[in-house]
């Protein structure tokens, strides 16, 4: 079983990365990006049990994301 | 219009930072991790017009993604 972590700043916290990220790519003639925002996305290879949402959950709460800026979203898949 | 775009390693690349994670989820008590693999997440915000598909790949191959290393996924949403 696999699971899919999606880690994104919060909406309203700055993101410097991702506005340079849009720059570059106007400049590159991509005038069509308004805007960017990077985030991490983490694969998690799990035993043949599995984990529990709660546990992915619990897993971004302690380790994975920083709950003060950013939030993040979970996905299992068989 | 928004774009998502997953950046990942290719398989075969070796990702130390995945295996750090892994490994402290490990010593956290989660030991249903075999292993981590962590990768990029983009978000781009279009103008009305959005970006055909073929526009953002070509975002990709030239400045999201490391095409030596990364393989990307695109995705857009309305």
């Amino acid at each position: 079983m696999k699971a899919k972590i999606f880690v994104t700043l919060k909406s309203g916290v700055l993101d410097p990365q991702g506005q340079a990220v849009a720059h570059a790519l106007c400049r590159l003639g991509f005038d069509e990006v308004k805007d960017a925002r990077i985030g991490k996305y983490i694969e998690l290879e799990l035993g043949d049990q599995g984990a529990s949402e709660e546990r992915l959950r619990a897993m971004c709460e302690k380790l994975l994301a920083n709950t003060v800026i950013e939030q993040y979203r979970v996905e299992t898949v068989e």
